[in-house]
């Protein structure tokens, strides 16, 4: 990973942390051996928020690191405003790096009269911003919202490098998902583990639209069990999935997802499962109380070193994608 | 069904037929009790299209109905010029009604370096019409590659009626699905149809890309079997799970679908399958010679009277979504 | 005020509360004798919103009435998202409604490398709305940032109207305005109360940018004063005036203001002043408990009524102009 | 203030000096050290503009100078057709330098049923160019009508550096202001030159719209006033305010703007009043007539060193922020 | 041609009279019986133009009649300023009706480094307008430069249908143009009036740029002349077009033409020529003076109930092409 | 010629060729002495294309030559969609370098209800790319559709060059043209090669609009002719212009023409003429065995040299126009 200076023709690095994302921030400015830029962010008694640059970067190329978690809206407003700021101020190109988009799951009107809230987010960057970068997608076409080039990465190789060394310890391991539509992305998970692949299909009885039946397609009586999603947001689906699959003969459980985003409870929710360990990466800052709760069972893998390189290889005009190849 | 007539403020029902739809739109027509206009497409020897109206749609509310099947440039260029003739001549609103809307499957970057083919194709009806309507995308998403609104409508109903009413003279029979990215929408087929779910998995072996093992996920040995998918292009797909339900044990096979685009030899392909039914609908025309390769296996259902009340209903200011919640 | 039906092209009124505006949305359609349409509004766990319309809109013509005041981002982005489901359901026209428009005094670069996100607010409504109502904004140049064409009213009379009928009870009535910004709108309440007019000048003193001195141009001393502004967010400037005035000889003081932001401890704080009476608006709801802070000694005007009477307008297609020129 | 040679991404510096701006052009061209571009400029006798560029500017900066005083539209459209041809001729980025912005005063709907045609200029040049330039807009909010990033730059320190040297021959200074919506500006003036500030207030009598009363606000009595603005169009208002303050006692008169838009006789009526010294910029070149009627009285500052200063930053990709913070 | 009341679904037509146009939109008015509305147009001192309408266009289906003839950047910008003013006070539909496009022949890059002006003044008024109406353009490609739909007509049969009338006077009569680029239009003529057809070439000679050398291609001597073209502006080619045909034998000259620019001393020029009659239309008004020049020998035909009929027809959702095939 | 190297500001050229044009994308190539950069172009049994890039086009400077010819849809798609792939690989800048444009007759209304499809196409470009070039388009006003800036180049002076080389050899030569609308750029090429002129007139005769007389203006008898045109697409107007020519007296006859469509059975019917000499360019490619019918009379001239040197300075920010005006 080479990081000879070579003149680029949008301007330095210039590296602004939002305020949802300081650690990771952090971490990538290390990694790219720079510093990060000095900006104020005041919230007024109204909530109005304001941002002032501590110094200009006219003809730069900026990169604002701030993932959209909770407080989303906030924190949506905090991206648009800072990216705006960069905008006015002349920067040579405005990256927005969204570890974890918010809205993803308004995707699509699967029923009449509903938004698509994910085109509205799509649209809000695509007018401040000139790219974009975020993380695992909840569906792919989330890509097709946008109006500008972005870099949609995946945390995919991070976590199954990760599990491949849990693999020797694991018993006639299985990939198993509780979301019909995160179906293709756990086979390819499965497919990269040399494991087989399970689902869990939820269903309505009768005519009460709440009762759901669920039952399991596949093979886990006996078999270690990984859990995959894309997300955890209050754990609800995730707890009734452990106990699904214990109840159908799982050994141990395995939990591996990209965003946390926890929501209420989640923390103590799934800390109180049969679950040996939790795997995910830092898309979304985890506060340390919530990561208490799970004493040593999680273990949350780093995006930073993945994203510094893309990155400089952004500002360097160079590949993204043979980073992924490799 | 209420047809009275009241007055709309965006002009009256003005319809015509493109030259990939023309039996769809006959039926429209006649369902709405409605002429189709006149206008004169021209092939000039260099290919280049040329449109024009017999006569004024200024101020009137018009509908194209061009579906974008084989010759797939053609018929989408066709449909574009047709769109901007009818907006340059005043139009009060003008409508793209595409019942298989072509590079949907185009619709995410799931490798670096390619296309999303259906944002540019959303992109440039978008430039050229007010609305449109389309049925049954691969992926619900691509409604969000739209800036302008529209209807994305199904056929599920049509397809699972028709079921519903061979359902008491199948033995035990199981839906499946050969497209893990089509296994949400295969748990509604099921769910609708009251009966259990399987999948077939396919996964790459050692190194060869090409390599492919195929296994099957959930019980069918002793079932009859319900292959469901959104469309059938070569047929490649689906041959190889016919033969693989058939030596997992599968009684009669049955096969539905939405889009019947049938590339290359497909039909005579299909029609060798030990298959008891095919089942689809008339968004793209099949041509007499290659239906007639089905003999009476081959069911087709006709959108004609669900899209003729829905431009109804859109004409009139009245509710679509009220027609799928009945 | 005739109410008399009139077919608009545009169709017929729907009205649409917001969260934040509930009370308001219920006077306005107290007034048009219309009903408040049925939506859900469901905020997840995390905390993305969503919304489901109860029927269809299709052909209509849509109001969301919903003031962006705490907690602003999320009353704004349930803005967007409500007009944006309103526009994907074929609405013929959706307006936007909002009183008070957060981010107004964020219109303009005054130093460098600062955001102007009242422009940002004004694109993101213009992406999704046809047009838009609002009061008193602080600069009226924020019309300029909107892209679609708009009724920026004004509740001047409302206040002065009230204010005429408390006159005679006042002595040597003197309008004093505590922000040179606002000299000339001040200008005009004194004008139409025929009163003098005073100002407040704060000016910073050395080189500590916070230290300021405040004097007083013009003649207060055994007056009563009436202090206006457009808005009293913590109260922290107002207070500070009103200590002023009375150390300058001030007998009463009134103090009217429009947008009721009252932040922090501002009810208590203003609550606390030697204050003969506060006169607002309802463009923004007073919660009960800040409210009884005032006593007796609060009086909220409603806009309601003059708001209903506009959208009647704007549906028929009258002049709005003439209900102020009157 | 360093000049060296940096090779900037966007190309080199181009400058083109349009017919409005010949003399200011040439300044900025001379603080440089660079040439001023060759282009004709037609004007057919059926008054149409045309321009060709004697060089190619394919990948280089340019900045087109270009004040809109009178001929007004003329020097507009000059403006636009001139960043049209550096656009098509594929520049590398284009800047619109218009020192005195026409229509800023048109900048919202004071009143029903008037456009905002600031917005439409504002429109217009983020049509044809990436970035503008211009200097002491009549209200900040200007620069939010543009789509595009700019400077909005300011001749205040220019104009007060000249007016602290001044200051020691006068007797008790006071800024005036004769226009309320000039107020805090104004303050500022005061502030910086550590005197007091007073106000002109002009109202309404009676019915008749006509009818003014014109009054102080603040102490004048015995003073040398500074009577500020920022433009001088007619001189109706400034002169009204001279006689104004002689008549409440005034001695030594001082008038300051920045923008010498002297329309009609303005140049003669102004140099018959009671005024010490007149001191202005050239944003707009003065004729040698019209400066010929104030005889010594006038003093012209010049913001050609500041926009040189500018230009060069922005060509570089450094601070400008920074020119007015030191 | 009933004029039938139909209620249109863009509201009813209100004219508007540009300063420009005024004898045109009189007559206009007249024709169907409408009133134009009143507005106030203002040009301050400082030639800043400000429009007032005096009543509200809510909802009203606006037209502006304004031709872009001399003072040309005046009218252009009056225009569009009046188009704004309409916009934002939120007209259903506005268009704007320019007989003559100014910069009709800046329309193309015959050379490098100029302008394509016609395409700047298109999409300026596709900003603020929804549709336009316009004469005979220089080039029919120019439609394509508006982004909004629109009428461009032609006043060739008001023309003919005069000059048919007079042929039976004439004596062997010949079409004749002096600009190779209208040759087919020429043509329509001749085909029209059934007469030859006759070219004048103009080429350089020499190295001289200015140097030409004319020419007559196709058979003139002992006929009478018909000279035909879009446009007489200074009138010198088509001076230099009269002497060469009676150089080459002409009788009886006749000159038609559409928009009489007649800049400079064209009509003293013109009405010099040996010449037996001027024909041309009213989409720009000659001034009393310029028209005493040519005694009767002019004669003048008015655009103004063509141009109501299909103002008329544009309303009420009927067809204008209709108009033109009868 | 220089090709030294310097830094370009938008990355280094890479070139990519479309299926259309691959021989003269190869010579292209050549001649600035650079690879083709390699991408996969697949058609799937269903008609759809696409795209992938074998290396990472970031922050680089690419052109995708791909003329519009025959299969006219598919090929302007490809181009579409390789754009797309570009932009968003994150290339710095996207030219479009298509010889020959498709639809570019269809330029504009000259009757009711038809469309402007080179307008479609020129958005369509200009919605994926940043910049095209493009040769000899059938109307110069075309450049205005594009809303991007471009190099519309001619081969007038490689046909001229090489006509010159035959001219000593030829017998009294004149110019003609079979299209009046073709008539200056007719005159052009007899100035240039200092020869006569002559056109050649059609009209309708009677009712019917099929009847065509046709005649010739200006002399030809005994006289060579070289007859001029823009494109030959069926030959069946440069067929009917022989035998006029012949008819009337003509001796030798050559045809020259830019662009080769050559639809239908073209090659053959002119191949059968008794013409001379038939020069053209190679916009578009002749296949072998069309290209065969002429035997050795068919002589097609490279535009491949002029074009990448266009290229080379289209990237260096060198001046093109320069390359035309020398």
């Amino acid at each position: 990973m080479g990081k000879k200076k070579k003149r680029s023709h949008v301007g330095d690095i210039r590296l602004f942390s939002g305020s949802a994302s300081s650690e990771l921030a952090h971490k990538i400015a290390e990694h790219l051996d720079l510093p990060l830029e000095g900006h104020d962010l005041v919230c007024f008694p109204n909530e109005n928020l304001f941002v002032k640059l501590h110094s200009s970067v006219r003809g730069q190329d900026c990169y604002v690191i701030q993932t959209t978690s909770s407080p989303v809206h906030n924190n949506f407003m905090e991206l648009l405003i800072t990216l705006q700021t960069l905008r006015l101020d002349s920067a040579a190109r405005v990256t927005a790096v969204v570890p974890y988009l918010c809205y993803a799951r308004s995707d699509k009107k699967d029923q009449p009269r509903v938004p698509i809230t994910a085109r509205l987010v799509a649209d809000m960057i695509s007018s401040e911003a000139d790219r974009y970068m975020t993380f695992d997608l909840h569906a792919g076409q989330i890509q097709g919202f946008f109006s500008i080039p972005g870099d949609v990465l995946s945390s995919f190789s991070i976590l199954t490098d990760h599990l491949k060394a849990l693999l020797p310890n694991m018993y006639q391991p299985v990939v198993v998902t509780a979301d019909l539509g995160f179906a293709k992305k756990a086979r390819n998970f499965a497919e990269s583990l040399q494991t087989p692949l399970a689902l869990i299909e939820k269903r309505r009885t009768g005519n009460d639209a709440r009762a759901k039946a669920m039952g399991i397609i596949g093979e886990i009586n006996d078999h270690d069990v990984i859990l995959v999603d894309d997300e955890i947001d209050t754990g609800g689906s995730i707890a009734e999935a452990v106990h699904l699959v214990k109840q159908f003969g799982a050994r141990d459980v395995y939990i591996v997802f990209v965003h946390a985003v926890l929501s209420l409870n989640a923390a103590e929710r799934l800390a109180a499962l049969p679950v040996k360990q939790f795997i995910c990466t830092d898309t979304i800052p985890i506060p340390p109380d919530k990561a208490a709760a799970f004493g040593d069972r999680l273990t949350v893998l780093t995006i930073a070193d993945l994203l510094a390189e893309v990155i400089l290889r952004a500002n360097q005009g160079r590949s993204v994608g043979a980073l992924f190849d490799e």
